[in-house]
């Protein structure tokens, strides 16, 4: 953990020494699987923040969801990839607009490192903000940014820019040295020395896990194993039904069938149990919010 | 049946006393509901044609398959309507270039009316062109144009806007004076005398008949009383599930349940039995186009 975070924590009331956490449902607006799930995870009170992707189909039905429950904290997906072979979107203000950004078909690009090496930053940077202008004119009252796949993280420009939205914005934007480390491949000690918050420690299921059948146990242990400081576990609930097998077709990692499993566990007994044992202090994103952005 | 219809049926080769059939499934692309739905219901062989609306966001996938199957007749489904309340699209062009086809949100306006009100007529060109132009890049060899809630019909200057693009890309249009008086609110002896072949009987289930659990029954009573001429049925093929029921909430014309019936009853025995009892021509798009644009 590291030392600014824990000055943080301290100033806002916590005990320093407490295991903080958050569980985040990623890609609400991807489809009307992923809302429904969403809606049912939050409602349940196991998961306690989400993000919604502002470009996809399903956004006005999330939308409409979001400002009626303001109770619940939501945050902008910002989304510069689509990772799905036969769904497809592409930027809020059209390709003849950020040309950059999207495939010749007007898509978003596939990968990563297709935005790394593609996107020209005064185009990603009206994208991104056209996305939370977008969420606003709704009525949506953000709490956080975060973003798809973390291509944000992919490169140092990229997550200048992005801290960079979130100031403007007075938002806090998800930062994680491991995560930026991995997506990045670049390893840095300025990752962690952000003077902003940033995660401790950041969970996500891998494709191994679920592959062995073993995608609950991780979520267990990992629940069973919270560090002190901030812990932030990413899912990505939805149904297994037809409109999500399409969508995730050949795509296993974070497919259908393991958004099933992150709705169930995530809506379980056993879940609830487990933080309940373990003494777990839930925090949410509208009180880093409030923190930084005070006022 | 019109006397420039009965002449074009001749030409065309066939006994101008024949009782030529399409039916037509709508709303391709709509949904990943609609998509498995139209698909299942060419594939058992008795809808022999279809048309795809190219800004809806399971285009892509339908798209796929139209370029696979260019056996089927496929048109393109001229959008410039969004009736749903909880799912919304918009002109592919986006809202900054074609602002008088979109609500403040950028999407379709839901009614025909606002379309006829609001849109300038270069504006509409643009889109639908559009709408062509991305399909014909995606590789599509579309065999006709009909147009989505009929809104082309809905008045003079829009049907002359219609054809003019139906002569300009080289596409037979759907053209039927009932439903263009039916939605143009307009009576015209012109509407009858038609240069180019238009539908002599056009049939389409009612509310009413939904509503009294009747639709099987007009189904099966049109295609045992098909008249001398050209007929077409228009029918919307969805499954009845939760992305489909999602979409169409709160709107029981053409909603999930009806489209569930449309795909059952043109899947089933029945059907088939009736079309061939009564001694039905199937005629195809793809000939009309051969025909009225040669080479």
């Amino acid at each position: 953990m590291n030392s600014t975070n824990k000055q943080f924590i301290r100033q806002m009331g916590y005990d320093p020494d407490s295991k903080l956490f958050m569980i985040h449902a990623d890609d609400a607006g991807l489809s009307h699987s992923e809302n429904r799930a969403t809606i049912k995870a939050l409602q349940r009170g196991i998961v306690n923040s989400y993000s919604i992707m502002v470009p996809c189909p399903w956004f006005y039905e999330m939308a409409e969801f979001a400002r009626k429950h303001p109770e619940y904290d939501c945050g902008i997906h910002l989304t510069l990839t689509c990772e799905w072979s036969a769904y497809k979107f592409g930027p809020v203000l059209g390709q003849s607009n950020v040309p950059s950004l999207t495939d010749d078909q007007g898509y978003f690009y596939k990968k990563r490192n297709e935005v790394v090496n593609n996107a020209k930053k005064e185009e990603l940077k009206k994208e991104l903000c056209a996305q939370i202008d977008r969420a606003l004119s709704f009525g949506l009252r953000p709490t956080h940014l975060d973003s798809h796949m973390y291509s944000l993280g992919a490169s140092p420009e990229l997550l200048k820019l992005y801290r960079e939205i979130g100031h403007l914005y007075k938002l806090p934007v998800m930062l994680n040295s491991k995560l930026i480390t991995e997506v990045s491949g670049i390893h840095s000690s300025e990752w962690d020395h952000f003077d902003e918050i940033s995660i401790d420690h950041m969970y996500l299921g891998e494709l191994s896990d679920f592959k062995q059948g073993k995608l609950r146990d991780y979520y267990s242990n990992t629940l069973s194993t919270l560090k002190t400081g901030l812990n932030l576990l990413l899912i990505h609930p939805a149904h297994d039904d037809e409109e999500m097998k399409a969508i995730t077709i050949d795509h296993p990692n974070f497919g259908s069938e393991w958004r099933q499993i992150d709705l169930e566990f995530f809506t379980s007994e056993q879940c609830e149990k487990i933080l309940k044992d373990q003494g777990v202090q839930m925090i949410t994103w509208k009180e880093i919010k409030d923190f930084m952005y005070p006022g």
